[in-house]
């Protein structure tokens, strides 16, 4: 039986549970072992008094981590975790059997309530530190945050895609990417789906992909990694970017319901964010004025950012604040412009894109794009470059494409975000970046 | 509204459909619009005799593939597909807005009811071929399945992970991986989740993961791709083997479940399996007595793999037939040897692995890991290799694992074997291999 169903079975019951040796105490006369396992930890009492010290009565306590099956009885204690402790019954104590030889002693102390270890520690014993209750739960928070994400596109028609991770042309940003031996020809890990999920929304109209998405990152941040996980959403027949966002609002809006469902956020005593009805939105132009930066700053910095959270905290009562309209110049070339009196226009200075931010930080970049094989050759040539160079992904352009838009989450934002971790790196099992390969 | 639903909308009422024209059929007096949305298709009718001609009341219907939104009235017509179409009233006729420029002439005919295209053609076009409604349920079956993997294992406790696909060390097999440069270093892309699916069972017991995983298969063949998608599932506190092929088949339950409930597969006509209870068992030795092969064969062959599953079929009327007890020879390091007499022994001829075939063809491999540090320490030196040079996977073992095991779908290959196509790059919609890194 799990840990977790513990405290509802009645006393006197006979149980068995297997884990691991969360804690051994031993006291003059009792030993206590907390065994924990995926969902709780249950407290092992062992008498090691007067008449318990023939070697058929005394179990030995094997070392911490050690994987071990606990037969015993449910016994009321009121000073248990749960109200409840696994004993023996009269002079006979619970049977431990080890599941493995000894453990060795684990480079963190798994058993404190808090994980002190020094990051670098917890990132070069990941295998063994995110056995702690406390990491464990933040993943936990992202597992849930997965099937919130699956659910609620699921129910609103969406299919899942899988598109390759090896690409033939490095041509959607050009640079930051890890070049690959591909049978001796040279390759590309995807930066993103982009190319494919549009090409998908031709096949499906709504699709969503979760995947490994690869970035070769020069420079060493607490909020980008080599390899992260991106949530990616494309869907057809949109009027604009705000039918985009709406799909976004519900996204995060399920993502945060998978986790209060979880628990873990409990565990942790974090604050799920309730997510508005519809988010607030202020035009790119009307955030810088609002946070007082020059009308020709092209992109917003991290305090921007952050002034923007308070705003929408401080009027909205709200986490989050989508910033619409970001100069074309600065996205990519599949970005439909904003159009200009209700027309669209070839030299629009605004965009039909939007950043989404939470608690003051850049979460989600999404927006409108081109539909038209012209608008994309156009565009295209506007970069100083070749469209044959772009000729399969703008073969679906060519047959027929709705208007449509999309977004990426990044996981392990959400989750860092979400749990109050300063580096992304606290929340991702085995990061990479330009220092880190290994685990 | 969507396509599907038009059958059940009372006739006369109003409606507003948007896709894509599948088919103009432009007779003398009447031209047929079929529109295809991500649920179905929809006739349109358009008059263009007497008393239609003025532009007014005479819309244009672009060519095919061109995406269209569709204003017009619910009439009953037994002739039309679902018994209902959609007209003008009186004089006027249904309005039609072309949502983008008229769409190039397709290069596969996506309008007849199978997609005949040679599969390099489909494979070069892909953006466009997969739109067929044919091409597309064979994904539709791919979405299905994921959904009913992910579903079972949810329901039974397990927990979702992400790995990383860059590796440092090229140690799980040493052939065939794809050498990355990374940041000027040697790195590599992942062969499986293997050691990181292991070390993440320390922490939650019972992990999946679906990820694509990167093969540099030198040969080519109708079931190999170089980049694939894994269903991976590891879990722990296993007696052996058996519980893995227990979980196992639960979970090809729920795949098959979830592709019967798509509807996908009656609408490709094909066949989905019924899981038995359980999986009928034939041990390595006696597989190969049964199919006549020398007793010292270190594997089955195609051709035993086919007797096989024509065995299951006479004698269990089962589409699936497990063989256990693989020589430990053919099984990497990590695979749990099978007991003789009841005894762990270090020379065991047989494995507590498995491979199941489906309807003759190996669909999975899995089986009971190692789980003690010194047996993992014992089988990399017995290969001749540096145990140092596994040293973050190994820690996990020095901290206390419990007996585990686990197993690995190919999406790919379940999902063709599943509609009947010989070939995996007919239900992949962009296949990497030695020749095709594009589109």
């Amino acid at each position: 039986m799990l840990a977790r169903d513990l405290p509802g079975v009645p006393p006197g019951s006979r149980v068995r549970l297997q884990g691991w040796v969360h804690r051994r105490r031993e006291l003059a006369t009792v030993t206590f072992l907390v065994l924990r396992d995926r969902t709780d930890l249950a407290q092992v009492v062992v008498r090691t008094g007067a008449g318990h010290a023939a070697s058929d009565v005394l179990p030995v306590v094997p070392p911490e981590e050690t994987t071990v099956e606990v037969t015993g009885t449910v016994t009321a204690n009121p000073q248990a975790p749960g109200g409840v402790e696994v004993t023996g019954v009269g002079d006979a104590n619970p049977l431990i059997t080890p599941l493995t030889d000894p453990a060795e002693t684990p480079p963190v102390e798994l058993w404190r309530p808090a994980l002190t270890a020094a990051l670098p520690t917890l990132l070069d014993h990941a295998a063994v530190a995110w056995r702690h209750p406390a990491q464990k739960a933040r993943w936990e928070v992202a597992a849930a945050s997965l099937r919130g994400f699956r659910a609620t596109l699921d129910a609103a028609g969406f299919t899942e895609v899988c598109t390759p991770k090896l690409v033939g042309t490095a041509t959607e940003s050009g640079a930051n990417v890890f070049p690959v031996d591909y049978f001796g020809r040279p390759a590309y890990l995807a930066q993103s789906p982009q190319f494919y999920k549009q090409q998908m929304v031709g096949v499906f109209e709504r699709v969503y992909e979760v995947g490994p998405v690869f970035r070769a990152e020069p420079h060493d941040t607490v909020r980008h990694l080599a390899e992260y996980r991106s949530l990616d959403v494309e869907l057809g027949f949109v009027r604009d970017h705000r039918d985009v966002l709406a799909v976004l609002r519900d996204v995060l809006a399920g993502m945060a319901d998978a986790v209060r469902a979880s628990g873990a956020a409990d565990r942790l005593g974090v604050d799920v964010p309730q997510v508005p009805d519809k988010f607030p939105v202020l035009h790119f132009a009307d955030a810088l004025e609002l946070v007082g930066a020059p009308a020709d700053e092209p992109d917003l910095a991290p305090e921007h950012e952050r002034a923007l959270g308070e705003w929408a905290w401080a009027e909205h009562g709200s986490d989050f604040v989508a910033v619409e309209g970001y100069p074309m110049a600065k996205r990519p070339f599949y970005t439909h412009p904003e159009p200009v009196d209700g027309q669209e226009s070839g030299g629009a200075r605004w965009s039909n894109s939007f950043d989404l931010l939470f608690r003051g930080l850049e979460l989600v970049t999404g927006g409108q794009r081109l539909h038209r094989y012209a608008d994309y050759v156009a565009a295209i040539e506007a970069r100083g470059e070749d469209p044959a160079s772009y000729a399969t992904y703008l073969e679906a352009f060519r047959h027929g494409m709705p208007p449509h838009g999309g977004f990426a989450i990044g996981l392990e934002r959400w989750v860092a975000r979400l749990v109050g971790a300063a580096n992304v790196r606290e929340v991702t099992p085995f990061p990479r970046d330009l220092h880190r390969l290994v685990p």
